[in-house]
């Protein structure tokens, strides 16, 4: 019996949800049990805060580490350091048999002409295998793209965030040679709703344009329209419009949720905190292996089914935009990858 | 063109899998200088696991804080302790209204005879609320689980892991106060696969059985077969045969995943680490949130949009077992969840 039902409780909206039915069988003494249990799971997710706490401090400590490895990968990929026998003498791919490795070698490509440096369309090929920033990449993107030659994560040092960097060759779209995108952190519990703790959420992005050469900004587009009215009704004027495009992410704006925000603006934002936040975890983690095809995003679990049977041919005709989840590791879990031996993968500090 | 196809590469089955076609378009040099980036890719890795690492002493440093905490809990939930008003001073429910609350608080039944002591059937409804848990539980575990007072998590001091500790009031259907799982976490890369890394994995769990008292267990049950064969032929014979139980959890064995298990062997085995995942990360840092209805495990995220319409009404008309699935937060983001004031929640530490 649902007395709160029974008693015709005018709920509001937000009352209507949010609590189980038992509560309602629940005696007067017991309630107030429960209510100091809530205290009490209070006191537990501010121990939770100092220990995330902790955890971006040692991330910091990490962070000239990870920058170390990374900077060679970068030297490599722009070519600036052509690397030795030694410092390349790990497979192509994983996984895979010896006689496929030889095949594959002695198969590439002779180079004609100049010989190539570094690693030519790289960050373009590891973008573009990433569910989510391949669904950011439209046809103009793409020879921009090529100019891209590292990303790179920084946190902050003073309040909790971090910045994604992305480097680019001298080009001929725009003058910047870094574009950046901030993100701000909160690692504490939120004042309108401290239970629904689970850990650092980004609360803010900030980005500061691009600046295009004259007739570059691919960001926007001119289209002719038909005035219907007023004095020059029936002539074409010009008006210059958004364009969907990659470079979008970088658009100059500061934004953060708020509860007044209209459904499909709340929906961009969210989908830019999680961009940066693949960006960050995994493009700029896992780079090659993107690129080779080992890794896959997490976006790939669920796109798995539906994708499934397209990718069965394996075949890339789609200019160079390819799919990568039928190399998914299967399955709908969340945060659980399967482990080359087995064993699912999880987090020692999520409590 | 895939080079591989044309040549029609004799691929094994592993080999299929696991590259990007844009990887046939490379050349000798730029193959090299792939592999390098593999190489250093390694050492990121290497130097992720000591990140992790770190993170887990972190864990085990802040243990003893949780710890404190969840023994109050326990104290209050068994009925050790009674809180005062102090204690007590927070509201049952988050993000409902005033009015709301303090007519739940009118409407509660009176006591009746004997007063209660500590919270009836609290880890039960804990469990219950949990989607994955909540699908374990059978009729025959519901009267077994209003005995349980505490749920507890410890990491272990030497080899990395954790136990989960089910501690049951003294009851009539086996004889030990603690029901045990350990679970064995690898924090180092696989040697089969080491650039699946995506941080510690649960590699090996294990529990002891439980002593039933006689005539009690219910994770068996006893069946009549006809014998088809031999000298009693056509006469009736018992068997004992397992029986669905969410105590089978705890049945005598060792498991890891292995390459020649079978499938089904498998799945059972994933499972089993996802539920000792689930009870560490949500169930016992959680716990109440989970009695009021207040919190979604993440299982929810997938239920989402089958269960959305079944649940309007919101009714319990399931003994007890009810279901969560409409106060999800919605949304099918992995590891992504809604902060209350907005803001995608995200691991810091997840490089």
């Amino acid at each position: 019996m649902d007395i709160l039902k029974a008693n015709d409780y005018d709920l509001a909206e937000e009352d209507a949800a949010g609590f189980s039915p038992h509560l309602s069988e629940l005696s007067r003494p017991v309630i107030k049990r429960v209510r100091a249990l809530k205290k009490l799971q209070l006191e537990s997710l501010q121990v939770e805060t100092q220990f995330y706490q902790k955890v971006y401090e040692l991330e910091k400590q990490f962070q000239p580490l990870f920058d170390a490895v990374n900077a060679k990968r970068r030297a490599i990929v722009a070519g600036e350091h052509e690397p030795t026998d030694e410092e390349a003498d790990t497979p192509l791919l994983h996984g895979v048999t010896q006689e496929t490795l030889e095949k594959i070698e002695q198969d590439a490509p002779v180079e004609g002409g100049e010989p190539s440096k570094g690693i030519p369309s790289f960050w373009y090929n590891v973008l573009n295998s990433v569910t989510h920033t391949a669904d950011m990449i439209k046809e103009c993107d793409q020879p921009i793209l090529q100019y891209l030659i590292d990303i790179t994560s920084e946190s902050h040092e003073n309040t909790p965030g971090f910045t994604l960097s992305f480097h680019f060759a001298k080009n001929p779209y725009f003058t910047d040679s870094v574009l950046q995108k901030h993100y701000q952190l909160q690692i504490g519990l939120s004042e309108d709703d401290p239970f629904d703790y689970d850990g650092p959420t980004v609360v803010k992005s900030k980005s500061f344009g691009i600046n295009w050469n004259t007739g570059k900004d691919v960001t926007t587009k001119i289209i002719k329209t038909k005035k219907k009215k007023g004095p020059s009704a029936g002539k074409f004027v010009t008006k210059t419009v958004k364009n969907e495009s990659f470079f979008n992410f970088f658009e100059n704006v500061e934004q953060a949720l708020d509860d007044d925000l209209e459904k499909e603006e709340e929906e961009k934002i969210r989908d830019d905190f999680e961009t940066g936040q693949i960006i960050r975890d995994q493009v700029v983690s896992r780079a090659v292996l993107f690129f080779t095809g080992e890794a896959t995003d997490d976006m790939d679990d669920f796109d798995d089914e539906e994708d499934d049977e397209d990718d069965e041919d394996g075949e890339d005709d789609n200019d160079g935009i390819h799919d990568d989840s039928d190399l998914s590791d299967g399955g709908g879990h969340e945060t659980v990858r399967l482990g080359g031996a087995g064993g699912e993968t999880i987090r020692v500090f999520k409590r």
